[in-house]
């Protein structure tokens, strides 16, 4: 737990450090679970995009993209049951006035046992060293086992609560629990209330209150208003694919760990429209091309882990989620479920329309079933960071910092740096940049010392480094350098643009996948 | 009038029909001024932003990009300004309950006098025929020239109603003036009121008020917010920018004229950071490097005009915008603005943290000047789907509809089509796309015969048809066929790779800016 919590700290302060990440509106001493992306930030952002979109909608014939709106119809939400079911319980402490999540702190006084159990493992650790049996000592200590049960109970409670949607008991059990507000310290609470996770605002063409939106709480609805029109302009066959990247709001009460739960959000969709009795096999087809896809940037196999859902949302028969070793822990990265035809059916009772597809080779009509794949940008954001952010001992015993983003997603693909700021040098390099720079994103660099600036270049993530010597105004050669191995080459001015596009380029990526 | 007006109409049809663009949810009959952007035209809009994005940051050393959050601090807000002056004068009719832009009412009333002008002017002409002459009419009809009176009296009188921020007076003249609601035909009148136009929503982490914030109302503050974060991390030195594409918020109550204006919509801006009394010679380098980049996709230098602005608002030394031809006439696509230092100055103010940079050459800290481009993305859209949609009559005779989009903007780069369904064609025609998808974005298209399937790709802008035959089987060439001259050519299949890349490729675009 500390251990993971450090590497998270670690990314937040090396992501705001090079321009990557800012806390948002920090003047103004920053807005709670907001953040922007800074200039190098955007870069990769740009590109994690750039490769879903192209492995989503370039590369297969029957999958094309839409934009919709975040503003859509109330009735939307309607249908889809976010104006009715997206809540959280919610309590207030009246002498602090703030506002928590119930189960969230009830779920917080749960894990102090769970710290209570992880302290007494750490003395016996410490008391028997090699001979500890922590299995045996789990199973056998009474404060453990008296700890674990009141665990057990207390989990079992809040399962029930849930089950029930007894908010009531809920907060029977802050009270018995004695638990406290963190800020003022104080047990005075109010009810537990349902909380709406949608964020509202008024549409000011009306002046009744019949004009209240919301901004969408997912991007797929967009889609699902849209099936019936792309099918028709696109003249689009069953299977086909919608795929969508976009933002999305939710007011979460407890927005945290950095960018992987924020309240403004960014989604990357594809929706794929199937045959009625197909979409486990279109579902088995997706969760296998995902993974694909994720694993081609070469990350490492082991920071994916697939969680096939047992407990199923009511709108799906299918549901797996990709899981990523973040900073802490495994956790979501990309959903991929079988929605069945729940949406569009929700959709047709609420708007009267039909949204059926005319099946020629079945000869008759019939509502699509979805399989839905949708990864978290942001999350995606932090899972490249996170796992590419490394720090090195090298073989002289010195260390360094580097970012060992895949190339195809840095935010620069070369740095072109003058070895010195005279002899004509900085005008070479920049005669370089001015060649490379309709294809790859450059970096002119030339304050510092060359080590120093090779450092900045591996913190930054950049995978190449190029360096305009004074041979260079002889021959035409440059040293570049190699951000993982470190390896410097001689080569040609000439062959700058393949070696660096053998690397870098999205292409072999997309083959891969 | 009549004739810009069907030619929106023609635009926003053809848009729908070939799914550019959707009004949005539809299926619960729109909301209004809210339109989606369809599988076309999605791809239109990122290639615009491509262009732009590249052209900004990619091409330029000193330039960086940011993707700062919708949500901000609402302190932001306060300094900007946006809090207390962005404003519309709002009247509501208490029978129809509908809300209307008061000043727009009193200009709709005087448009009435114009159209009487307008009508006396059309029967002169129908009465005289060639020997009427218009000037001498209009100086001299006694009509004319009482309603030309009462005209002019209004526009006074309007304009002195806002130089004194008089909504009471405001409200008397469309009292004495009779207007009456269109939809209730009542004169049954609210006061008139000052309508914030900024999206206000409530954030849910505190119980109290404290939490309303807003849809960012423009992008630029974020970048503003953002200044010494990227000047810092990025090691900027004066002059450079920083480039943001974003989408932004306006509560707009007439909204109108398709994606012209839109509640929400998408900027894209630069902000450029000089030095105190140098920022007109960069508010003219930018006005002339944007007005190149617009010209440089070829639609045609008639389509555009400079607006030097002579009312300045208040924090602004040079102002101009660059004007299209829409549909609708010369109506503003981009604008330059010589800001000075209100922003970063009013931010100092109230943040309390100074937003300043140290120059090393003149060796002294100052608050940067800032010249502004913003393009409306979606006005940008609408220029460039506009003015690329063309009814054409041929040689022959027959008519076809096409939309000459430039081609490094176009959606689809190509579109392969075997001649027929079988004999291995379409398997040829798919072997091609695997080849060409990679480095563009091709339609496979097999519906409907050779001729129907070209005018289908004239209408949705797509610029090469490639054509699969018997003879490709045997040697290896197809037929392609030029959207914009419509001629064919028989080539060898290896040779479509650079014949297709020559006309579509963004580097030369980039190469002209």
């Amino acid at each position: 737990m500390k251990k993971s919590e450090d590497k998270l700290k670690e990314v937040i302060s090396h992501a705001k450090e090079y321009g990557y990440v800012f806390p948002s509106s920090e003047i103004y001493d920053g807005l709670s679970a907001t953040y922007d992306y800074g200039q190098l930030g955007v870069e990769l952002k740009n590109n994690i995009k750039k490769y879903w979109w192209a492995a989503m909608v370039q590369m297969n014939e029957e999958i094309v993209g839409l934009d919709a709106a975040i503003f859509m119809h109330p009735k939307t939400w309607k249908a889809s049951g976010h104006t009715e079911a997206f809540n959280d319980p919610m309590i207030d402490n009246k002498d602090s006035k703030k506002r928590y999540r119930a189960d969230v702190l009830v779920e917080e006084h749960i894990e102090k046992y769970r710290e209570k159990i992880a302290k007494d493992v750490a003395k016996g650790k410490k008391r028997f060293g090699d001979d500890f049996d922590e299995v045996q000592f789990l199973a056998t200590n009474p404060n453990v086992k008296r700890n674990q049960a009141k665990i057990d109970e207390l989990e079992t409670k809040l399962e029930e609560i849930f089950k029930n949607d007894d908010l009531p008991a809920l907060k029977t059990m802050i009270d018995e629990l004695g638990i406290a507000c963190p800020v003022s310290g104080s047990k005075n609470w109010t009810e537990v209330r349902q909380f709406n996770l949608m964020f509202s605002t008024e549409l000011g063409s009306v002046a009744d209150d019949s004009s209240t939106i919301y901004l969408r709480p997912e991007t797929a609805q967009g889609i699902f208003v849209n099936f019936l029109n792309v099918q028709k302009t696109g003249r689009m066959k069953i299977p086909f694919g919608i795929a969508q990247i976009g933002k999305a709001f939710r007011n979460e009460i407890v927005a945290r760990q950095f960018i992987f739960r924020m309240r403004e959000f960014e989604q990357m969709e594809m929706q794929y429209f199937v045959r009625p009795g197909e979409e486990i096999k279109w579902y088995e087809h997706w969760k296998e091309k995902r993974n694909k896809w994720h694993k081609a940037l070469g990350i490492g196999e082991e920071f994916y882990r697939d969680h096939d859902h047992i407990q199923l949302a009511h709108y799906a028969n299918a549901a797996s989620d990709i899981e990523f070793d973040f900073p802490m822990g495994f956790k979501e990265l990309e959903g991929i479920h079988s929605r069945t035809d729940f949406d569009l059916k929700k959709h047709e009772e609420h708007s009267g329309k039909k949204l059926q597809f005319f099946d020629p080779e079945m000869n008759k009509n019939y509502t699509p079933y979805v399989v839905e794949t949708s990864v978290g940008l942001d999350r995606m954001f932090l899972a490249v960071f996170s796992a590419s952010l490394k720090n090195e001992t090298l073989e002289d015993g010195s260390e360094r910092v580097v970012l060992s983003i895949p190339p195809a997603l840095a935010p620069y693909k070369v740095a072109v740096m003058p070895l010195t700021k005279k002899d004509g040098l900085p005008d070479k390099a920049r005669e370089i940049i001015n060649e490379l720079k309709f294809d790859f994103n450059c970096q002119y660099d030339e304050k510092d010392s060359i080590g120093k600036r090779y450092r900045r270049q591996d913190a930054i993530g950049t995978p190449f480094h190029v360096t305009v010597d004074h041979q260079t105004l002889e021959d035409n050669t440059v040293t570049i350098r190699d951000r993982d191995t470190m390896k410097q080459e001689r080569v040609a001015i000439q062959d700058l643009y393949s070696i660096i596009d053998e690397k870098v380029s999205l292409k072999k990526l997309l083959k891969k996948g």
